[in-house]
């Protein structure tokens, strides 16, 4: 059975071919820049333990009705195609940002589901145009072929109503629909999943967190397989400090600073959202570059990782204190994967929570699924990979089988 | 030896007459509505067990000068005056909100405080001209006084630099002085030491959370006596829901609402300050009145309350991580000293913590110093009144002795 996942952000589009009997990966794509002369495709064959051989195209992409084509002509062309026929995909399964209140469950798209998404453009402006994008022009390039919406703020759909709402006037929720929404969901179900699995436990019993730690991050408090807490707030900007996002500041900063500046609300937004977070402390996103700034005496990188440390720490006490009894904490996403300091650091001094890491494992570990924590601390600590587009493939096949 | 102690707001004052000695006061008022044709100056004379006489003026105060003008006739004037005469006084505390990072100790006021005190105004546009405009009035009516100005941001003035810093751009810090600063300063100290005192325990070796849960609330981690972590930021909008403040938000929140709505950025601060927080969800701040809600049925009001139990369960998780260990818990201000129902509601099911609520006695408690854990709860969790003009005039007798 073979998926097709596509995630198309407002100027990119990745995809990734599965075929779910194996399950195995056949081919993966990123199309960057569309809309702009400088267009790419870099296209990549998987061979059995991963990524192989890549082609890159250099060719102008004005929208992503004609990247999707292009990503079509890729899949069914020539002799031997990856896909014989549109008819050989059972399903495509669209990331999409926003589903708001409208959408409780994961769906097959119809008319009624893209009115859905369109009407919930105004909670991601730049993500919904974006994802509907791709999903017509999946439409028209794979007719036939079902389209599947997963969307990124599901997982936490089922949020206490003192959790997801924030202290405003009432009308900005019933009118606006400001509450917190929450995102990374196909990462987060698929952690939670996998680390019940790796624990050993049903899912239903396990009360955990996940620490997702990218370029974005985010972090959930989980029981029972139910999201019952996330970092995240109505738009992606909460939460955590993250690689160019500001996280959770002052509510009165953003008015401060158009004071202060003399730039507008939009300018201001764009500040918080691309020049804040690691780079805004020390001029780097990337934790590799970080750490040799860290390590050559760069005393804003220090702070910046100290930032980040000590945030995920508050969350992982705040959460501890809500979930009541915590089994487990995963980390995962680029940082989460890979960062055995970032790990050592926001878990340093939680053995009166029952934390305790194993140092030596986790300095050894990066990105695989494997337990860091020592035998006797009773709460459990994993490294456990991410997989969006798996989370997203499995979803579809739920959906079409 | 006799110290007065003066709380100017935006257009009120409030004062209160201590004789150290006792220590007793001697007396208090308020005056509201400065500025305004319907102010008026409630003036009360304390006598053994507390506020006993009282006397109400309707009269036109233009201004502070003026106010405090009338305040000093209150006090010296007559045939067995309170104060016999200026010389009389030790000194005049004042409340200043914001001693931003140029204050890092209180002090007796000189022409160098007050220019301090003035650059200051555009962190705190509303209170620092007013604690000024109180600061002059009182050196010309009571001359020769010593003036002390007391900071409410100084208890966190300490905080590491990963915990004051925003994840914005550097460039807003250095220039613009974008920090966390924390507010309620003398209430965090006050009620740190008292709690030390009371559990018989030196205060560099206690580490301990202070909730303080008023109109205004705030939230303070405690090492030894010196503040950590404050969940106030860098205006006293930020950190727990309030009365009428939002607290914590998402940071595109602000754009988004002024987009939504077309008000002005100036409108929707406004409305993050005055029609948020337990008003924004209910329309009521007060709890007494929420609680009588909640008993009539109203889902707003349990929602309310819901809100304020949750955020302050998150805050002592997180810190009660970054603290390492936690000795005790300190709940004050009118909503922690007296609503046993939001005490035991935030400290519900924190057992893990070792945090464990002996509720007969927390329910019969109200405004009195007590101990309402368990002796079995390793966490202390203790009811202790503040008396944030009481710590003013210790600090003053400490400063002008
Ligand atoms: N080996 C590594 N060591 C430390 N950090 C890493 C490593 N590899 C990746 N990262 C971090 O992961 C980030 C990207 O994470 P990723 O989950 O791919 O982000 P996103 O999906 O949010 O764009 C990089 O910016 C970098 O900070
Ligand atoms: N008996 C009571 N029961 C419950 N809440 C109370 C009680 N008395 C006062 N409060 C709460 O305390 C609040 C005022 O607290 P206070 O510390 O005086 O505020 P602030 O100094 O910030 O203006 C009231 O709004 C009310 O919610």
């Amino acid at each position: 059975m073979k998926v097709l996942v596509i995630n198309s952000g407002s100027s990119s589009l990745k995809y990734k071919l599965f075929d779910l009997a194996g399950p195995k990966v056949i081919c993966a794509g990123l199309v960057e820049r569309i809309g702009s002369p400088q267009s790419s495709l870099v296209h990549t064959l998987y061979s059995d333990p991963g990524p192989g051989e890549k082609t890159e195209m250099s060719e102008r992409f004005e929208n992503h009705t004609k990247a999707i084509e292009k990503v079509a002509a890729l899949l069914l062309a020539g002799d031997d195609p990856l896909v014989k026929s549109a008819e050989e995909l059972a399903a495509i399964g669209h990331r999409v940002a926003q589903g708001g209140e409208i959408f409780k469950e994961n769906c097959i798209v119809d008319a009624k589901a893209i009115e859905g998404i369109r009407n919930n453009i105004v909670l991601a402006p730049l993500h919904n145009p974006a994802n509907l994008a791709g999903i017509e022009a999946a439409m028209v390039h794979f007719p036939g072929v079902p389209s599947v919406a997963v969307f990124d703020t599901l997982f936490a759909s089922n949020l206490p109503d003192y959790v997801y709402r924030y202290a405003l006037p009432t009308a900005y929720y019933t009118k606006y629909k400001v509450r917190r929404y929450g995102f990374h969901g196909a990462s987060h179900a698929y952690v939670t999943k996998t680390l019940a699995g790796l624990m050993g436990k049903p899912l239903n019993a396990l009360n955990n967190i996940v620490c997702h730690l990218g370029n974005g991050s985010s972090i959930t408090a989980v029981k029972g397989g139910v999201c019952r807490e996330t970092s995240m707030g109505m738009t992606p900007t909460s939460g955590l400090i993250m690689g160019t996002r500001c996280g959770d500041i002052d509510p009165s900063l953003p008015a401060y600073l158009t004071f202060c500046t003399g730039k507008s609300a939009a300018q201001i937004q764009t500040i918080l959202d691309r020049e804040s977070g690691l780079v805004g402390i020390c001029g780097m996103n990337d934790m590799r570059d970080i750490h040799k700034a860290i390590a050559s005496g760069d005393d804003n990188a220090r702070l910046a990782f100290e930032m980040l440390c000590h945030g995920i720490k508050k969350y992982i006490g705040a959460y501890h204190a809500v979930l009541g009894r915590l089994d487990a904490i995963a980390f995962t996403a680029g940082i989460g994967e890979n960062d055995s300091a970032v790990r050592g650091k926001c878990l340093e001094g939680l053995g009166h929570l029952g934390i305790i890491v194993d140092q030596e494992v986790n300095a050894g570990l990066r990105g695989k699924a494997a337990r860091i924590s020592t035998d006797d601390s009773t709460v459990e600590v994993w490294v456990v990979p991410t997989d969006e587009e798996f989370e997203i493939a499995t979803i579809c096949k739920d959906l079409v089988l």
